[in-house]
């Protein structure tokens, strides 16, 4: 490899280099520049400011205010490898000068969607709590144990958000033939239609679904949308799988309406991690609770290095990116509003 | 509708007509002769006798030896809505007077197969199991809960037996991709590879699938075939899936097994059922224990009366079935050993 | 190989040995007992009756009246390599002494489904007649040579007939999302839902539908069932595509409703092959010709060996066949009536 | 509706809005501003001047310099509704202004990917040269007119190009299990192989594959790329489905290679349209020959107003376009160097 006058700085933190790149993905992120990696601490400033002058794509999270973005004339790219998209870059200033900013959420839909069916299942046939009955002694068996049960099979199945996840979701469903409805504001009902699905209103989902699938983001406008009267609206025994982001829920009314039986949920986010010891959700019997362990994989992270990797010699190539998240003028706004993230 | 001079013969038990046979089902049934239902006991010998004459369609599991078919020589066809084939008919004597001996088992298959995904996911991704220790109090978060965890994507998975309820999983895992390998010794290489499936010994199912799906039925030949050697060649942190019949594992040695930690067992079936109450099987951390409710939903046995109501009628017209399970002249001397049930 | 007191009689005419079956196959043929061959013509009745007594498996469509079957106490299978049940079988007489008559129908499922596809999206879209104008210097571009045009995509769809070869279209038009109708009387109504398509009267489809797919055989029944008023009764610019026998349709009706332009036809059959050089069909524009070509490639004449022998293994071991299409008594007598076939 | 201090301006040529757009969608557009339609010629200068001011959205492939770009202050997106990228629009001044450039060509994938398939099994199947055949009187019938016919069935597959188009065809080509190579060097291993695809050098795409299915665009770089070595290179038998651009293939070799019956080609696109008359392409045996016609359907121009609409009023609500393709700014300097387009 012949020396380079470019740098790919790699800031993995809070992740470390090792659990999301392989030797073969480093060596090919050296043959796009010199590889700097700053795996236990963020560069300190006079070290960014030694390399700036030739960075061509920052691997990390690290700040990018406009006075940075400015030092580096040649910077092609940001992935942020938590993914998310953070407060700490200045979106336009990057975006007016080209800078393509990415995360790699992506990675997380298909574990995540398998996770979601597993817990959507779970719910429909009382998979979980029959096997709780069983430890406690008090389970029945067939048609008894199965009072309330249903299948997922040509169900009324709503979406609340549908974004990476919930389209990791459509091919899962897809043998049980649903009938879908499809909440999500920032999309078109045209788009909508072209999964085969229906845009509906947020009522019109909650109302009519026997399994709602939760999958929107938190942003600075829809912090806790789905409260008290959102969860009576549902239908009696219907199942709600949240699988995006705590914040998006009023958590206590959500456990309040579960508690009383009229729905049942799972959800693998909390308000708080870990969750306070004496919390009642331990003790509720209508949920299944699920650790934030939907998306965290081994073989998740590991996929990491791959999304980054490719699309960091495409862009090296001139070309656009295929893998990653890429950051909208429109939208980055709104998301860099949550700085958690899967794991 | 006509006085007709053809009997149809409705003797549900152990069920009831109401929960298998909706008013137009029967509706339908009565216009293809004159409809005797015998909803709490079932007819006498001499009943019998009286109506033989003139019986057309037999729905129900009574005793038809040899003697009862030669009393009714109009008789077309039998119908067993357990879900099995019973040893009280004279097969060989049934089928040399062209009478079609059916059940109703594929109706199971769809609901089974839903639970069995369930179930699979649940063991892949520590989904019931996280759960529980949520309630204890000992949960782990992210990547902590996840050690061990696997994906069903492009993942190694077998069957051990291939019959209504193993088609009716392919579909499910179908967008997951899989790898799989099937062994049924009644069935053809070429049959398999049909879907796409590579045919392979028992030894090679075990040994390299993440994921078995046990769907054999018990027959006079394979009681208890799966046994501790088998169990023991799994690879560690494999999950089985049994929601066929628990006669075909020798059940203390999965128990065993699983003990260990060496593989994790979802179960639908038990040895004994209910299951005593001091049984080991109900501390069991590998274990995830389904009180055999994964077939016996309500719209299953509502789906009982859809698939008799329209296969008699095609009988009647003088056509061949085409939903209810036809008993196999080579076969049914195999599978009529177990009188017990779904549901 | 131990020397068999079983004969497996191969006679494949109007095939030849070595079209249908590898050197493999034949060795596994060996391998379930004494094989004999007849590959240029039938065994004598001297020749069968010196055999008969330890005839277990008969692969070819000699003559089978009551008298040889009772020369044949062992015979157990009875296989068609054409693709057809013939009249010259006493198929009571074989099927109350147990012997399984067969055909390799469904060998042909495949590739004629494939063909019927390329048919309708020709007819839909004018392909063959585009290269035809173009040829003849007259074609159109674009939107001007898509007057009339249509996709099959959420289509009307219909299907006159619903066996193997119907149920081989389903896969390759799922991704078009049609809605389906069904007419085939053979079958219920219950069935034909679990496909998620309707089961409709003639009328309907034909009315209803802007393809239509006539895949029914022919019957003693059914000669000539589509007549000049079902093909009138099409809807303007519906396309026919005709791949099973042309027994079913009124063929000179058929030509007269396309000549009109009212319907598009593609025909794989023709009540005389090969048609005449003066037929009028040689010059119909909406007409789409097919040579019978549709299910005879090289590939699926080697397809029946594979068929045959897996089933003859099967059987051989006391199993039922899993892959020939199986004569069922309430039909078979139906269908014997039309001695051509495929090839 | 109140009076708008935004303009919509509608310059549909050469299209007609009534071609493209319904009276509902331009209702649609008209609350999101005053909408000003110019259907017979584009506005003059002095007309755009008056109005750009207030020009918020502008559908239509006008001119677009710099000069302006910078009257427009309020300007957010250009919409293409021919289906290209055009070289009159200052494309790193109006990304640098934060103006979204969209075209409408996704609306075409389908319909060229159905007729590409009907293409694909046409010359694999030879669909169109046995009707040929007929109206010359030379067809041969069943195996005899299948010699060089293949399935699609487990085919080995290639790709040339993977953008909307290539993607469209996927999931046609999904029931038939092909094993597909693609080369598309604007896309990375990672991508093509999450579609379960194989990424591959063009040589190994042209060597190993029975079907190739040409759907690269044009671009600056890669005029004519497929010479008379490329077709030379693929297999004796191979199909060549051409649907994307004339100006990536040599055709004078392409027609050359399909004279010596080396290979089979599909083409829908030409170097001049209309083809001279004279032009050997109209007399040759191994060509199917399709005027332009593949996306051209009446259904395809009218999903161009929804797919636009929609587009826009995301936009005017501060979200990103989620139907139409955005211009993207590595590549549009390569694509826009191409003014024709589809029908």
């Amino acid at each position: 490899m012949m020396p380079s006058d470019k740098t790919i700085l790699l800031v993995p933190a809070p992740r470390k280099v090792a659990d999301i790149f392989t030797e073969n993905q480093l060596e090919r992120l050296r043959a796009l520049g010199e590889l700097r990696i700053h795996d236990d601490a963020p560069p300190t400033q006079a070290e960014f400011e030694a390399l700036a002058p030739r960075l061509k794509i920052l691997i990390g999270q690290i700040d990018m205010p406009e006075s940075r973005l400015r030092m580096a004339p040649h910077l092609r790219a940001i992935f942020n490898v938590e993914g998310n998209f953070l407060p700490n870059i200045d979106y336009g200033c990057a975006m007016s000068r080209g800078v393509r900013i990415l995360n790699i959420s992506p990675v997380f839909a298909e574990p995540v969607a398998e996770a979601a069916l597993g817990m959507a299942i779970d719910l429909a046939r009382g998979i979980s709590r029959s096997d709780r009955y069983f430890r406690e002694g008090t389970e029945k068996y067939g048609l008894d144990a199965n009072r309330g049960a249903y299948s997922l099979r040509q169900q009324n199945v709503g979406f609340i958000g549908f974004g990476d996840l919930g389209r990791a979701i459509v091919p899962l469903l897809a043998p049980f033939h649903p009938l879908v409805k499809v909440h999500d504001p920032w999309l078109s009902r045209e788009y909508i239609r072209s999964f085969g699905y229906e845009a509906a209103t947020l009522e019109a989902v909650l109302t009519s679904s026997k399994i709602v699938f939760v999958v929107a983001g938190v942003t600075s406008e829809n912090q806790g949308f789905l409260g008290r009267e959102a969860f009576a609206s549902m239908q009696a025994g219907a199942s709600l799988v949240l699988v995006s982001r705590a914040g998006v829920v009023d958590f206590e009314a959500m456990l309040d309406v579960a508690a009383t039986g009229h729905i049942r949920v799972a959800t693998d986010v909390f308000p708080v991690e870990p969750l306070p010891l004496d919390h009642r959700a331990r003790r509720a019997d209508s949920l299944l609770l699920s650790p934030h362990q939907a998306g965290a994989l081994n073989a998740t992270l590991a996929g990491i290095g791959a999304m980054v990797t490719s699309d960091a010699e495409l862009i090296s190539r001139g070309l656009p990116p295929c893998l990653c998240k890429v950051a909208q003028p429109e939208t980055v706004a709104l998301l860099r509003s949550k700085p958690v993230d899967k794991s």
